[in-house]
């Protein structure tokens, strides 16, 4: 009998639980009792999410009760060439763009492919534009007090303290910088929303503990009781408004400008067609829909370069959120995309994981950037340069099946 | 020289394509020649990406370009009861909650803990409830008219006519059936939203193709032109009210009622503070944030039962969407979670890769249900259920550790 | 001394109260009396307030505590020349439109000089086309129930019983016809949307009766309890996704084509200029601020239509919920403007008030309609005009100043 | 013939036009042969619209096409004790609420008696609190770029010569101060958010007038060029949720704290009735309507006082906006209102017509503050007050409804 079987025998048993284990064997070896414990429990058959290629204790802090690992198909698209904060020179003209691979992890068959396609025709036109335009990542906790009058106190003090608050919140942290607090009021709730520049982590632990250590405060010096240190202004993973208008994470836009022939050539259709599919659907369509987020398909590509790169994935929520333009310019096709809150990281998180490491060092940005941020900045400049491609793809594909339906009916 | 290696050169040279190694290649093959490829242009080292554990032809109709796989790791929570629409008789008293084994592949440390011991409350109190209350995948193509008064023309088109759509739509496929088509009118543009019932395929694609059919009809009887097969009122990975309200997928509620003391010994709180978290966070916080989803952290479950059993990861998005209610009844907690818009299958896109399909087996909830929709209905009620567990056991963090603090402060 | 100066002593020595007045005089009196008393408190002069065209128990229903009446000042706009639903026939080529003028009551200087200009605009092209496309008061109700499970056989009564609770519904009201009901969930929580044809009424009140006699069927006849008759998914004067998408009262569109050469000459810009104003403002300005309302200032023309006009002023809340689109065809502009959620009456409520009263013979509108619900139609289709004529205008001054400014840049 | 019968014939002959009659007559002639024009055009008799109680020429900047006055019914609500931020000193126990009379213009029957039910409630339980806690009209423009990278270039600009675009703003107005510009991105469009402090005034056209010379240097020194003064972030008129999260106008918040015995003899029912009345319907009701307003009926009394007060009828749409809590504190109730964005004024626009001028001097709060802005901040506090009154009658209505029906169930 194996240490495995042996330690699947002492749960059944009832002598040991299935989230102790990793206190009786090496990661691995609780691993596999796990899944002979959940194969006898259930009658299924776990060898390929045993099959993992990673000791488990690299997981180890991303993963408890661990049976294995899913395995999610990676391909990738590219050359996509952009051109991001770090990559043009304050002079005019100096504008270079940077060839990427672009590694992307999903189970829908056809996502890489158009992805791709959109790639290559911003590719041909000399490559999009990327910018990080608003960092920071929040925190919001709830407080209660007991009225409006005395939330009007605890207004004034915070307003009067900002040093203190911010004092207490970077005590906890070498990296992380306050970038300011702003406070929200209903009745007698009181929120204050924490924004921080976490560099190159995606920074919510940070910006959690750092709020912690300024609540403390607050609760010390004012009326204040802590309810909640996440009070949902924050917002994490949930589709808010406040994300949509103020950002989170990074706020990021990319854009390209694409010549006429090369949009008939490269997507097989024209400019006004494109601009006239995205006018009713992303812009006129999701109006009536009751949207927070104005495009095609950002969430394809945010998600699977999420997986990817070992962002989290119950953050594509909000990473998806983005507006798309469209403007027939006549000779040429413009089109953006602005995502409002992505949040990214190349350090800390699933980014350890071996395959996620290995997928940011195909894009050459895992790790600390330099100066820090740089690399996470990097980060959402491509994948909102990604999230570009597949929405010019997918527009694209309708406007043109439409056309050539009705090329049909004129050749008729 | 491998093949593999002759095939990289021959990329390298320009004499090939990334894309159309597959054409010269078995995939298997193909992926490890892109990957000798992309490291050289890289610098990247693809090893582990690389190891995956099933043939790549497996997962030829998800991916393109493919590298290899990413791995994320995954874990188990349970048992978790749950009383879903299947367990209970029509008459009452005959409720049979099933303990099932959710599966969750994350990278975010700490969330099966918190779910395990959401899930370990609620099975104590006797399991929860879970049922599915609407079914329906939409798809929702935009037409151009050249105005209002040709706009109402189409309408009554479409009225009058409603079983030519639906036998052009069902004529597309053996499985799927024509629920409704709900009509949506912005000056020029005439929106026309069809829902199916899609069984256990999460039904997109069935969806698309049946709406494709009867759209050509409405294009063949009508002065409409289509203009995009997706008008986005569908709503598809990107959160809008018309999901939230009307739903798409599975509209799934669990619930569950705990006794107060066992709130107090699993949760260390009490339902008095829960309720409190929940109110001022996820109700009042929420409406503040001008949220489409009023919770704590739904994505988390969400995203990690969707990667693990493999749906689709952009559908997190909308899957995602929930309300989360506490009610302190005195000497119980009421808490549920309503899920507007949960799209998932059981047959179908990622389900049937190997780790995916493992997962699935696990729940005992792979392939076809009996009748068909069964296994998707239930693990819509799974998730549910999980995320109600992920739900209780955060709510219940955030309420004691301020309740701790108090304590501390009363004892100084 | 006078009958009112004697009640008000009497209020003042405490011996009736303010609003007892109508028990000791006539309407009149007890008017003049409570301005005394005010006057008296308050050292206002509320002479003007008490100089109102109309006796005063015409406001009983409308008011208690009656000081006398606010004046709002009203011009007119016209004529404004609008094909509705009933100008056109079946036969293409037979549209006649009708030219109205359009009292508005307001305090916004400008605003009536600028829908003019629209107006005279829209009516020299030949006039608007205006059509209602969907009617329906609602009126949403919350039960409590124990849990999802109570829910469901819930949900299942009132799909098996509709005939019961239309029956009892109906059985209140001589005109309104119940459309539907629509179920929806959360947690404990059951919310019936119920929608209504009130015809020429605005219906709320008859819906709130209808609705109630309803309910307490279904209290009757289920485990449910009634909590609220109005559970806020009606949703009545509140900016809510559900009408925006679904409609409340008139779901009404009207658009216009104009000439190139007469948005020239009349507008002063050109169909491209109007449409970039209209994309970047209306509707990706409004994507970004998280809008329901994608236009430009609908509610100008709703609110002083309805103050003229005796409807609700509460209900511009979502009255003015509206999306403009605006296409630069060429050589002619096309615009529309939705009003998803129109609430009109032609009578009962404020349209029996004489000034209101007025107002709507302006339009030939007042009273019920032949069929039934005939000029509450064409009230919403000749509202939905004045707004389009007011969003043209605006867009154009918009456009155009820029235009002017560019010019005289240019002329430097 | 009478001076207007002539002006009249003269219209009629198409010798003038409708709108220029002000030019060949005063005002109130011109008025009256408007009528004649359109009582001959249309049949209408417009004799009580005619019989307005001031002299045209007070309304001029007011209307344009007068042809008389709306008369709005206007009652009173009080004694509505309200303890603003200029009833208490800053030494805690110096409370002194100020009993207030509120006029209001409805047309909605039992309205005035139901807000004057929680005004009673209110007033006897020691008045309510109000406090403003944000201030700020805005105007956002929106500005063409090439792109983002143009975009970014603009953004430092405006980041480095904050000083320039304040100047500019500032010279335009002798009361308004800049508070600040907070820059938005979408592809090729810049919004920048203007806020002031407009004082006593609601601000609007002095927001509107700074921002214009503020964007005239943006354009002079930038590539930016402006696409419309108003873009739709401000935002004016529609409901939004960026005037939900950050504000506009005035962000008022009212609460008070009921004894349990006061709501059962005033309000007929309980606390926790009221409570769960608030959380099904306010709370969750709302969120599963996709709402921006998260109460049972503000708009109501916004409307109502809007109309009173000469405040801009369409302005509550956003006005309305607002976030209703309650709690069962067991022995008392606390109930709160958080208007996000009310926006009055006590100088300019309608508040200088006479009814409105004297409805503001019931309040006492008519003209100019002392400091400027105290005007308008009271004015703000006493409708948010009021507001307060209206939601706890209504809630106590639906809440107290089910408990009589509750006892005769219990009493069979």
């Amino acid at each position: 009998m194996t240490d495995a079987e042996t330690l699947a025998e002492r749960v059944r048993d009832g002598e040991l639980r299935l989230h102790d284990l990793e206190e009786h064997a090496d990661p691995d070896v609780a691993a596999t009792a796990r899944r002979l414990v959940i194969e006898a429990e259930t009658g299924a058959d776990l060898e390929t999410v045993g099959d993992y290629g990673f000791p488990a204790e690299v997981a180890e802090s991303a993963i408890e009760n661990m049976l294995g690992a899913a395995q999610v198909p990676m391909g990738v698209v590219g050359p996509l060439a952009v051109a991001g904060g770090a990559d043009d020179s304050a002079a005019a003209g100096n504008r270079k763009p940077t060839e990427h691979y672009l590694p992307l992890a999903t189970t829908e068959g056809a996502l890489i492919a158009s992805v791709n396609r959109g790639a290559a025709a911003i590719t041909d036109a000399g490559g999009a534009d990327a910018r990080v335009v608003k960092r920071g990542m929040t925190r919001a906790p709830v407080f209660r007090v007991d009225g409006i009058a005395q939330a009007e106190t605890v207004l004034e003090w915070v307003q009067a303290n900002a040093d203190a608050l911010a004092e207490a919140a970077q005590s906890t942290t070498s990296h992380g910088e306050l970038l300011g607090v702003e406070p929200y009021v209903v009745g007698d709730s009181v929120f204050l929303r924490f924004a921080y520049d976490t560099k190159d982590a995606m920074g919510m632990n940070m910006a959690t503990i750092a709020t912690r250590a300024a609540a403390e405060v607050l609760e010390a010096e004012t009326p204040a009781d802590l309810v909640a240190l996440s009070g949902n202004l924050c917002s994490d993973k949930k589709p808010a408004a406040i994300n949509a208008v103020e950002g989170r994470g990074r706020t990021v836009v990319a854009d390209a400008t694409i010549p006429a022939e090369l949009v008939e050539e490269r997507l097989g259709t024209t400019p006004a067609a494109i601009e006239e599919a995205n006018t009713r659907k992303n812009l006129v369509g999701s109006a009536k829909a009751g949207a927070l987020g104005f495009n095609a398909h950002a969430a394809n590509v945010v998600a699977a370069a999420f997986l990817a790169t070992g962002q989290d994935a119950a953050q594509v929520v909000e990473g998806a959120n983005a507006i798309t333009t469209v403007e027939d310019r006549g000779d040429e096709l413009y089109a953006s995309v602005s995502l409002a809150s992505l949040e990214v990281g190349t350090v800390g998180g699933g980014t350890k994981l071996p395959t996620q490491s290995e997928a940011l060092s195909v894009l050459g940005l895992g790790g600390s950037g330099d100066p820090p941020g740089a690399n996470a900045d990097a980060l959402a400049e491509v994948i909102a340069a990604g999230a570009l491609a597949g929405e010019l793809s997918l527009l694209a594909a309708l406007a043109s099946r439409h056309l050539s339906s009705a090329h049909e009916e004129l050749g008729r």
